[in-house]
């Protein structure tokens, strides 16, 4: 006979007398963060339940009640209406539970050559496996937004800055797709960490395998694994893959912050080179004229809430002995708030570019100021004179420091003053002093010019699926 | 006339002609998370409406409707009945909307001379405070049941390790009580960090203090801060008092671990110092027989997501231009969790550390391996020889080595075989072979011996208030 | 007329008049961190100057120089004669002045369309592909030394833990295979990384291309690139390789200290389950009979170490924006110190595995306690009486608490005491009580059972090109 | 009769046949960071020598000898003749095995009632006690470069920022003023570190104390500790001081970086706020007109480099047991090249400050543009119409509108204009129109007037000990 108390109770509590505590309970329970695997849960269980049918280890009959009893739970999931209970735990323990009231005896034959270390981290797997297909979705919207305002402004000037300095005349779709290609190493990132992850735990049991005569092929195929974990211990201790998908969003949440860094920056009033659309700015209480680029600032933080998601796992699981241990447990806390928090800001993001509006004039006239086509001048010294490039670095440092003494730009600079330091300069050289001529000069395979970036775009455009 | 939309919407929004998106406020929303601060937004209105009718510079009639519909307010939260709106964003927002609500006009001067920027940090650091203080509470109680069980266990002999290797017997209440000192160091930084916040930063404004006549020291005084901040822009900037209160918690929570890391130890088989209480600990759904240290396990992964969540809250502060900037928004986010996280763990460590049970047999049988007395005797050849330290370390290595290869404990090594090593040895040397007299010896203040960790308890009791 | 002081001092510094100050210079000065880079540098300048010289944009005599002079200054690197010169900050101004030395004005032309931006991270991907690669061989030898010794022990019984609370018994072999498995993903993690990296920003010189006419590809093929990056700003810009090798490294040196743990616990008197050799221990100034585990313990710590220089490089690049940063210097540090950090641990670990002795007996008998093949009687309820899962569980749960109250094992219990809960159980119940039995029975794809272990281990030799 | 062997090889040496490899002699040896200990050992063991004669434990004899070989090996230090051997593994070992080289047997009974556990942990505790003391002096240097800077620039308005955002109009010397509270607080970090970690470990030995009658109050005031620690074991194991003085630097990090992202926005060519001095920027090897705060970006960099390291030792130390492991090596390597950086940072930042010039037009002009005055203009219908403030702020946001839509700044906006919006308005809102105005107007304590302003750089010059 068999205890009365098990359903509605902790299913492992047949033999302790006292109850935990509260304060047990509320660092104990997971089921506020692993209701979200609902899905999964009921997708794992249905593949189990028929291998174990299959393999004639339960019978038909109690697969089909299982199946349908299984119906019904994720029925009520969908619908909102499942009894989730804190005392049962977590989501397995949950559903568990539901589909012994729906369907009795059955339910209890489920477990067979199971156990909850396997069935957890079955559930994660195919969590993170969506979580990372969705996270390249986004990004893949991203990179159309960006592309299409590089497209635009392929011919956009503006400085190219190095330390926040005025650097080279570049163009803004030079920028703009300077981030396409990094996302671009984002999404194989995710990509990778999907692949890696992608075999299956199931039927590890609690750690050594287990004596029932399983098909661990057949219940990976039914939930899209590639195949089976070659060691059990391994399969339900392991965590590499949620520290990978973590780090591949940190690290892509890093270029994100760059980027909103720049919209923070391109939309002050110093800067002035763009400004947001009302839907992606916000105003002030006290002061009503400020259109804050708030998202932007989001975005910014959130890779450093990232990163310390990394951290705390990283921090959890060094050091662990084989094999489960309940350091895990914020695995799946960590990870889903990460990639929630990548989610919104990948979206935000994309909502910015696509609705931002840009100001080529102050981009302009910024770009033609503090020198930027010194490099030029260098260049055609070289070029045309034959200069080693280091004396021609000198010969043009002289130019500028008399430019700047002079208070003016190198363009404007006679040609009188430029041969008191090189008197073999020629009226040649305003050729290549103007922002527009120096952009477009910089044809090299990568390079700025308003030809390689609208390459480029085209190339994208046919990659992401755009009309070119 | 002023736009009726007001009441029930964005604050800030009477310029923009497009809402914000759903992504928008999904990103930009606090209220699920700074509706904790409700308390604290109340006091703070409190003391800044009576300020402002003391200064004159709001009317008596509209400060005594101000508090009345503050008093409702405070009821609705508590009563758990207060119309939280995620539209309304964040915490004072909705208050402020509620109390327009209730009062209507005069609630529209409660903002005078104040903005959400001051307002918002006023809040966090009096919440900051309170948490503070209860992380003391708590640490405290856990040094009570430390202390406790230390006195318990003044004279139980038990294996002091390095590198997990048996090095000297100790006694158990030595050891528990080591974490007392930690403990206390980390009630400290608490305390100091408590200290250091306590500087009131209402009447900063927006940023640059306000042209009203206020009084910043009323205010201060009237919620328990020991002076206003001295700067505007510091007040509404910073946030080293949150990154400071997170890193005493990360420190703390490290002690913790280290004890928690013991307790999983202990309880093991291979040890079996200790046994959990069935109320701290849990079983396995597929291995009946397991008694385990969960919440221990829980505590030790808890030490590295408080440290991570500093590494967040720093990296989102991190090279901020003043003054306030939206990055911030997630500092209560990370300390509200950092502290929640904190406590539990306390609150378990001390119910473990209450109800555990020690098996004295098995720690004095663990102590007594692994020649633990060896510096018994080279302290023995030292003061009775006269021997110097290092010869009398050599000499020792050689016995030792001795015994190991003839699988013997030094206490049962024939006095002749010690002899072949160092002829001027007495029996009186089995006298500090036992590990009693190993532990008892040490009377060095700080020391192992029962009688110092006796003084210590004692001293501790009267710390602590507990009965001696 | 070239300003003479250009040889030997700052090569930017033309325009100055003050000089930096020391702290200047120390905070600023990267060359004893990038001489590392020194064999990289050269190779890219070689693969910069024959393109050049290709393409027509300096002569062949020139090349010539450049070439026998970058021949002599490798000459001097490799032999430890090379001036390295702080007041030249870094390894790339060294390597031109000293170049300038040698070969005179020809070395002033070797900077033609190249900037020390797509310089310095052109030798910084060829460094951090190089040291990927080495960490990919370097984890190998360790999973050859783990299959080995799994070899070895496909048999031997051991408790496998959860909780470290004994679990169910496992084979010494399948544990030490768990890893061979951590370790394969971790080789493919730097893989992907290295694959991923494996493009040549060389060309993009200062940030925006460049107007000479040269040949990315040339340069990206002879420094066996897969291709030129597409984009400048992002070539000079993007340190996403560096913090993905850093994260390989970090995750990969997670499991390093999951082992090391276990070579703690595993060498400590309370588990004697294995002994260190004499070259991979340590001992102690005062207790001469320790055999302290340092290497294990060192490698435990390493994974703190490179979790935090991730860490470190995240904050740095988090919310810069393009191109070229001065924050980005410090990549070159924490990436080179990672790699040490981690190829000393890797090899370490190894050389414990290799040498380490285990002792079968004190496994065996850890396996047999804390009732470790109650699964097993749960999995036999279900098989020979039909029993759902869930009842199974809760029978031995009774039983197991029968024994614990006897002080019994399972297996020594008598029938007629475990009838008193079960009546239909017979005599066949002791033929899965023994943990030899218990592992064997474990025969699932992955379980732990010697066959299935000496497969793997077969399987694993082949993949490494061991011996079988 | 000792083995010869001592001099020269490890000093643990003794039992071992093997010798450890080259790899592990690499990842154990600490020679090359510990040896910046060598004043603080050299002064604990003239302090336990002290001791030792004076409480009867060696000779007066000895001790003298001990004490003279002490005084040339401090010598010897000093000049940069120590012998310094990597095999000998630290400083500890190293200054031992000299001393016995300098003075023979005597050097033997130095280690009597003594460990290298406390003595390393000692020297470690005066080392940090030193560094926090020296950070302190560095950051009172900063914060009179920054009060001096504050004082000249009492009446400078510039725009005050949120979101980047022009806000208000604020003073730059209120501005920098900002950060000298905040370095007030990182002083005061500090120096609680410095409080908290001033107690003594020494006698603590191994672990558990001694059984020699030593006087630990003696060498505790000898090296300037408060008092004894109070636990032998706590004293060996905790580093929650190494844990708290990096978290003291990783927030004070975070303020210089601050500081330094400002300097980053205001000396770019878009804000043209400030310049730096040629002593503390940098130019381009191929754009030689750039002036590049580099200094500025590192020190934004090193305070992600500091919160790395903090996070790297709270990894390490997380659930160690006690007593000392070996994990714990690198806390002296990660504490100093914490303190290193920081104080290169604080200096250089002091650099900066003293040299900058700053651009009163720029910034007064920048401060006039977007609407700063809103505020004013809002603030002024509350006090002279008693209008709610929320009224206002919608009266003001439609006024501010108009002026956006008409490209007028508010001052210059026509009264019948504004009359439109609020009829009510006379002549006289133009007197709180102005940046000036509005900035002077803010005269509530810790406002941004200048009168505030200058009494606040009062009352730091005297705090600070500068001339008033």
């Amino acid at each position: 006979m068999v205890d009365k108390k098990s359903q509605g109770q902790q299913m492992w509590g047949g033999r302790f007398a006292a109850q935990p505590t509260d304060i047990m309970q509320s660092i104990n329970a997971s089921i506020d963060v692993d209701r979200r695997m609902a899905l999964q849960d009921v997708a794992g269980s249905r593949a189990h339940a028929d291998m174990l049918a299959e393999c004639g280890i339960i019978s038909e009959a109690d697969n089909e009640a299982i199946q349908s009893g299984l119906d019904k739970v994720l029925e009520e999931v969908e619908a909102g209406t499942f009894p989730y209970r804190v005392e049962l735990e977590d989501i397995h323990m949950n559903v568990e539970a539901r589909l012994k009231e729906l369907i009795g005896e059955p339910a209890g034959r489920l477990h067979t050559a199971r156990s909850r270390n396997d069935q957890v981290v079955t559930d994660f797997r195919l969590w993170t496996r969506g979580a990372l297909s969705e996270a390249q979705i986004a990004l893949r919207a991203l990179q159309k937004a960006l592309v299409a305002r590089a497209g635009e402004n392929a011919g956009t000037v503006m400085p190219g800055f190095t330390h926040l300095q005025t650097a080279q005349p570049v163009t803004l779709g030079h920028h703009l797709l300077a981030y396409v290609e990094m996302i671009e190493r984002d999404k194989g990132r995710c990509s990778d960490a999907a692949k890696r992850l992608n075999e299956s735990p199931l039927g590890a049991a609690a750690l050594a395998g287990t004596g029932f005569p399983i098909d661990r092929d057949a219940t990976a195929e039914a939930l899209g694994f590639d195949r089976p974990m070659a060691n059990s211990l391994d399969a339900v201790s392991a965590r590499d893959f949620a520290l990978e998908s973590l780090s591949a969003l940190a690290i892509a949440a890093t270029h994100l912050s760059r980027l909103a860094e720049e919209i923070v920056l391109w939309t002050s009033a110093q800067f002035s080179f763009a400004k947001l659309s009302d839907a992606w700015s916000t105003g002030s209480s006290i002061m009503p004229q400020k259109r804050n680029p708030d998202a932007a600032e989001l975005i910014r933080a959130k890779a450093a809430l990232i990163a310390g998601q990394f951290a705390s796992l990283q921090g959890a699981v060094k050091a662990l002995p084989l094999a489960y241990a309940k350091d895990l447990q914020d695995d799946k806390r960590l990870t889903f708030e990460a990639f929630d928090t990548f989610g919104l800001s990948v979206k935000a993001m994309t909502g910015m570019i696509e609705t931002m509006s840009f100001n080529p004039d102050a981009m302009r006239a910024a770009a033609a100021k503090g020198f930027s086509t010194a490099t030029d001048l260098a260049d055609f010294l070289v070029r045309e004179l034959k200069m080693p490039f280091r004396d021609a670095h000198h010969v043009t440092g002289r130019i500028v420091a008399i430019a700047e003494a002079e208070g003016s730009d190198l363009a404007a600079l006679p040609l009188q003053t430029m041969q008191t330091v090189e008197p073999r300069l020629t009226e040649d050289v305003f050729s290549v002093l103007s922002v527009e001529a120096s952009a477009a000069s910089r044809r090299s395979y990568g390079g700025t010019s308003p030809e390689r970036v609208s390459e480029q775009v085209e190339q994208w455009k046919k990659r992401l699926g755009l009309e070119t």
